[in-house]
């Protein structure tokens, strides 16, 4: 068991995605971690520095310190000689200036995971917005505004990955689900024509979708593994005749899927 | 001008983070960016240096290569004279394998995004549907099993939020928009009651919100300052009579709302 203090002076949502990175790589070691985000005074840091050394004390081993501080005075503070400090800026930031020769600027509005340039922001709140009303096919009467259309039968992962999408790169996804009756023929649904070039199949095995479907409503027809089999299979045919490229989600995340989609379709952040 | 390539041996979901919170403190210079994410082999590693090769001829500066590729062979072929490289594990790896005592291990199944353990991931995937199926207080029957529930005046980002949290922390987050009736009163509505101890709500500046409003539907009544002034009061004075903890989102991104709401509410992350 050791302690990890995750301390930035921001969000710390980068020190958390580095931590998770990193710490994953061992599993045999257990870690009880705690986050300090918005340590931005030399007070706030000494506050969390308090914890580490008295969890120093107690466990007689150093603690792990992930921080990104972007002010060097306060960053200084967090050398000490009862945690091992890993810090994002200090890693990266001389290497950066150098290589760019020029300096950083210290303007913590700048923050990655601030408002930054509220146009951008905007378009990507929008996207949100835009991506939960265009979502299961309520209605297609947006989809001229999509960036990109998802399709595949319930329960494939076609929320998850347009949500996913929109929060974090500002896509508008809308997402229509092939039922039963679109299903019947290997040709598109009729609303579906004027957007052929939109769209991208989600697909997966049917073992897991059974699994998925089971999970939600259990032993119903819908979650039966002959409909899983049964509903694939021709969602498959039908993307096949089309030529709508699909990837299957059976062993990913919603990241690996939308990073994958995303470099499939060449679709960039839109913000 | 200077080109940037993100090189992953997976999603490249971390560079990228480490990436936008660097080049951010970088302003006056413009940067060009391609990714090569699921740079798992050699020869892709190879194709991906070709390009930052001829990047470094065209334009007579050295690129930068932002990665995070785990396998040491491979990330070894990253070290080359044209251009800077910034990796990632190759920066903490070896510090972290030292302070802990034991070596890192090298299964790529264990990526910080990947699906990892499969209950976490199917939590998280119902925390997302769960906050959809609950969004914008359309029922409140299933508040039980909401670890939070978000409430404030329409478009004061309520949703956001709530599609953030859901997705990064697994938090199961209902919303409820107080409407022109629930602001009669000082008073909690009454479908919330039960549920007081979940509430946490959100407030906005009204310029801000005259702003936003009216970006969605110009010239109403809806996007009034006038109305906006008064249900921002309204509301502010309800949560203050019923002592719900509350947040102004004016500046603030939806990482900024969601990590300081979870810090005030000591919400922890769910997966």
């Amino acid at each position: 068991m050791r302690s990890v203090f995750y301390i930035s002076d921001h969000t710390g949502i980068t020190t958390d995605k580095l931590g998770t990175a990193l710490l994953g790589k061992f599993p045999n070691v257990e870690f009880r971690k705690e986050s300090f985000p918005f340590a931005d005074t030399p007070a706030k840091i000494s506050q969390a520095l308090l914890k580490v050394k008295n969890r120093f004390f107690v466990e007689g081993k150093k603690p792990i310190i992930i921080s990104s501080v972007l002010n060097p005075e306060l960053r200084q503070l967090l050398v000490v000689d009862y945690a091992e400090s890993l810090d994002f800026f200090e890693a990266f930031l001389g290497r950066l200036e150098h290589a760019l020769e020029c300096e950083a600027t210290l303007d913590s509005s700048r923050s990655a995971h601030g408002i930054g340039n509220e146009e951008n922001y905007n378009h990507r709140i929008d996207a949100i917005h835009f991506s939960l009303e265009n979502d299961d096919g309520v209605s297609c009467k947006h989809y001229d505004d999509a960036d990109i259309v998802i399709v595949g039968v319930s329960r494939v992962g076609k929320t998850p990955t347009s949500i996913y999408l929109a929060v974090n790169y500002g896509v508008k996804v809308a997402n229509y689900p092939l039922a039963e009756t679109d299903l019947r023929s290997d040709c598109l649904p009729k609303a579906l024509i004027p957007y052929q070039l939109k769209l991208f199949g989600l697909s997966i095995e049917s073992e897991r979708l059974h699994n998925i479907r089971s999970h939600r409503l259990p032993n119903t027809k819908y979650s039966q593994l002959n409909t899983c089999i049964n509903e694939i299979q021709a969602a498959e045919r039908m993307m096949n005749n089309c030529g709508i490229p699909y990837l299957n989600t059976s062993h990913k995340s919603i990241e690996e899927i939308s990073v994958a989609m995303m470099q499939l379709v060449k679709l960039k952040r839109q913000f």
